[in-house]
């Protein structure tokens, strides 16, 4: 039940601190013999890296991924896999000024409350900088997943700006700094968001997320549903304050006829479906269905705009973030879903296995 | 890891199907010298019981519960609870005409795809009769939480209609047959919902959970969130499509100056808030406001109204559910969500204990 | 992490107490689609069951098994298995006046220390009784692990008295009350255990448990250990005091080379071993050849003999046990050490698969 | 569930290979505050290290550990606390002529048969190497049990020679290279081992492991118990075929009043035992007395006499093993021995803490 790991055949361990020496994490479980070297996860840590465009932070981190266990003449054991990323551009002097004072809808109070410790080092434990290991791990899970699984993600709402989704196009993903599958909401969202940080604001977005081609029978009831599953992971992502499968929150407003997927034979004497309302789970298992879930994050609480606070010792003081932080952090968490979302079908995959053979 | 348990130190597993011989959970882990009785847990099972509106199934279960274990002289003894309910109005027959076709909407096609078993009764594990256990055990968790900590929920949109919120009542919930917080909704859903049932329709709903005076500093960094938690455990309830914390997908479309929740000094030393955006947790900690949760059920999948389907052995047909069902499953999912909620902080209570002291 | 649960994938949860309503337990993760009545647990526990022979209790309990879910029309369903055993013979007016004193050697005083709460029942939750629970869980592991399978268990030393092994003979174990496997041994035993018995007194034993036919690959290190698992499931059953695999402690006083198991290849191109002192486990993995397990009970604490105690109020008190106890209950360990050890193999069978395939 | 983990609310992953670039250990759950360096950590470590006596590997290793994560300032965050151990001497050649041939009673062979991968480096994860991670994790179990609580570990066998157990003397296990509480038995050892070590042999060891001053109340019914937790942790040290408790094997010989540990007031108003047969823990709970395990290591499989063994494709072929080898591993098994127990106490001391308060 350990507080950093999650997965429960395929487990994710991870550690460190903003600006500690380095961060890491341990993936356990993965199956033996699948091809592996650093080359396979660089690629989705750079996808996150920060200083990459203007939208996000400057803080420069090369987030070179070291290999340390586990693989073997570029083959994975069997045994623990351990990754290693150093931090190189720590400049802890950033942080000194709230060294003493709570950042208001940052985890500085809570961390506190809870430990008796401040650690005031760009957020210690609690910084983004920890998803760059489940970059890393869900560069893995792919692995585990083949090559047949596809998991992508998108930005579909940025601020008040939602995408038009008659529009969406997954090669535009890959040509906009905003994860944007939508092409006419680039520029959009780029006049908004310059307009944003220029006022010392920061904004929330939704992020979606779609696998394809998942196994159908993925996910265990009760409480090994696979959309409970992706909940937690994707709200354990910081800063997120909403998770949905299919239809989501919409469909409280539908009437069953509305919201049903209709069943037929497909010509070839497999099952098909009419609509895909349910997101590709049905009673917590994949349906062979794309499985499709939303998630929300709230604008970066790091800002320009002073914000009233305390400090450590009791007296009101407002404060002003002035380090180097995303004025939208939704942008950067869409590697870091979908990596999540990788983490989570591979368990399954090896915990279905486990129990159906 | 077992699939029909959650929590760690307050861990609650669950068995048993809806048309078996009996349903029941094991909770262990719960702190002993606990006065405990059934006549603790039966109020919280009667208020979740069916048939007791016109807007929920006409099944008749008594839901008795029976404590087997774990308690001894009126007292938890610290040794694992053991409780059962028995089934009594399993009628079989209802679900006949379905036993070969699948169910659109529901489990019956992904259990089936999973384990190549069909138990047609109605929907045997997958049934929202598992939820009884979760309100069985909620009430235990109630017990570990103290009497100071008060959880309770709302139906805050039944279909199309919002409440307004500027008329919650919490005294009105009890007055309803929704657990509906605004008076004035109450006949605006009742005509709505008897057009819904005559129709042969269901609808969807949205519930909200206030826990108040839960301590700062439950949940952890990074896998063992509270919120994340939160979500795992409201997205494993039968139906449920989304979840939020605080203002959840809203907040996507604020700037960091609105989402804010500042700091200042109450007249007596503590730290205040001036707002609750985050919905009481930061970091995945709890910050000593009160946690807000919310969740999004979709319409109940069996209906009068039919949904083209397959059967078993590959043929179209249309399916018409008959037997006795709720036509908004989402009012009787709020005491589940109440109980998941009490049982999800109880076991933080002992975690935060353990680790902390 | 639940305290009353083991396993992973195939994963136990018990509850009860000796003197309660009942005992049971709930199996979770068991595969679909296998065979399993109530007949094919009930042999398992009337081998176990007390009251057979002078030798044991002579309380008299049916315990006749119930499955409450997770079987339809005679198969596994994939979801949780609850077994019920109800308490019949519950005299508890037998520990009356020992439920102010502390038994010496007995869980009385431990329990009253952690939970500060006091079941005289026969010992509540740490009764042997208990076991009944893993016997029954143990025919279902049997199920998962197949035919070809084979796990048995012998009584291999009674108090001073060790066997010949050069007798051994498995068939003998089905014929004497003991589960002795030399028949010279018998008459020696039941002589001895008769004047024990006779004198107020309880004595020891060691079991041996064999598993034929295991597949090689079981077992995961570092802490997922076949060995390590069978030494917990093992040191778990109520009096135990040492557990060892292979030559356990006396291969301490052995050089490497008596030690070795040498490799050599058989007719057929596949490889052999020359001795099996590593009692088929290979850093923590199956060999493939015959599992081998010992494990040492401790004598009965529960005696006719008296033995100075304190009461609960700090009071110096001489003890004796009027209850109906067994003289040796290593005895009717045979069962509950077999129930284990196919726990354990199927709990890693299933999760050789999720990882390996 | 993770393979490569054990504890629960104190819980430690372990990673990486003999021959890799580094091992390391995370541990979670640590609670705050604790004042850590590496100075804490190291003395241990150079207990365990090798190449400090004629008697044990000549393989140079500083093991010089490094705090990667979870320290601040001097004090534990309650974050996880990563450690990293490089290896410096990993010299692959002595290895090269074997990675082809199976070593008999390694875990070579079982690891191919699991992984259908041959790391041949030192074993890769199956080796000794892993322990250090242990004993690393276990100074920092010290901490958290604090100042009172005393674990040591002591030879008490070596090969055919026991201690005699009149003449122990905790002081002398300090001063000698065998950590022997025997000092008229040191002289003996060392003439045996440099014996069997000229003949090209290996020999085995049992240890004796004792914890003072923990809390009475420790470990939990019925799967978690005290007993079960130690034995599965020392069995899953490298070697270990045995495990008992307080009189462990002997008990089996053992009269119930024999093996009585009788009750009585001490002067002051509490409880105290007359002996000690039970190793200080009753039903899986810690008693307030001493903590008494002994574990069993098997000899080196490792030596210079050659062994019949087969090739990787088939064919038969003597293995000598010609590597830096220790002739009786279970010398150094003394400090992690002492480590596992000091982690499995520390967890329990959690876990009490987090359900009974």
């Amino acid at each position: 039940m350990s507080y950093n790991s999650f997965g429960h055949l395929f487990r994710v361990t991870t550690w460190g601190e903003s600006h500690g020496p380095a961060i890491g994490c341990v993936v356990d479980g993965c199956p033996p013999r699948l091809a592996l070297t650093e080359a396979d996860i660089q690629p989705f840590l750079d996808k996150r890296r920060p200083g990459q465009s203007a939208f996000t932070t400057q803080r420069k981190e090369p987030d070179a991924v070291r290999i340390l266990s586990g693989v073997f003449e570029g083959q994975t054991t069997g045994t623990p896999i351990s990754l290693l990323i150093e931090n190189t551009d720590q400049r802890s002097r950033d942080y000194g000024d709230i060294a003493q004072t709570y950042r208001p809808g940052h985890a500085d109070l809570t961390y506190d409350l809870k430990y008796g410790i401040r650690d005031y080092r760009g957020g210690g434990r609690s910084s983004a900088r920890e998803t760059a290991c489940r970059v890393a791990a869900g560069a893995i899970a792919r692995r585990v997943l083949g090559e047949s699984v596809r998991i992508r993600g998108a930005l579909v709402q940025l601020g008040p700006h939602k995408i038009d989704r008659t529009r969406w196009d997954w090669a535009e993903v890959e040509r906009n700094a905003f994860f944007c599958p939508d092409a006419q909401s680039v520029p959009v969202w780029e006049e908004y968001l310059a307009a944003i940080r220029k006022d010392g604001l920061s904004i929330g977005a939704v992020i979606e997320l779609v696998a394809e081609n998942v196994p159908a029978g993925l996910g265990a009831p009760i409480y090994g549903k696979l959309d409970s599953d992706l909940a937690a992971a994707l709200m354990s992502i910081n800063a997120v304050k909403g998770v949905e499968i299919g239809d989501g929150f919409a469909s409280a407003a539908l009437t069953g006829v509305e919201n049903a997927d209709p069943l037929r034979m497909d010509g070839s004497g497999h099952i098909a479906f009419g609509a895909n309302h349910a997101g590709g789970i049905l009673g917590g298992i994949s349906s062979g269905q794309p499985i499709v879930a939303r998630f929300a994050v709230k604008p970066t609480s790091s800002m320009l705009t002073p914000v009233p606070s305390v400090t450590r010792d009791g007296q009101e003081k407002d404060v002003i973030t002035k380090g180097r932080h995303d004025p939208c952090v939704g942008i950067r968490a869409v590697p870091v879903g979908e990596a999540m979302m990788a983490c989570v079908l591979a368990d399954h995959l090896l915990r279905h296995r486990g129990q159906v053979g």
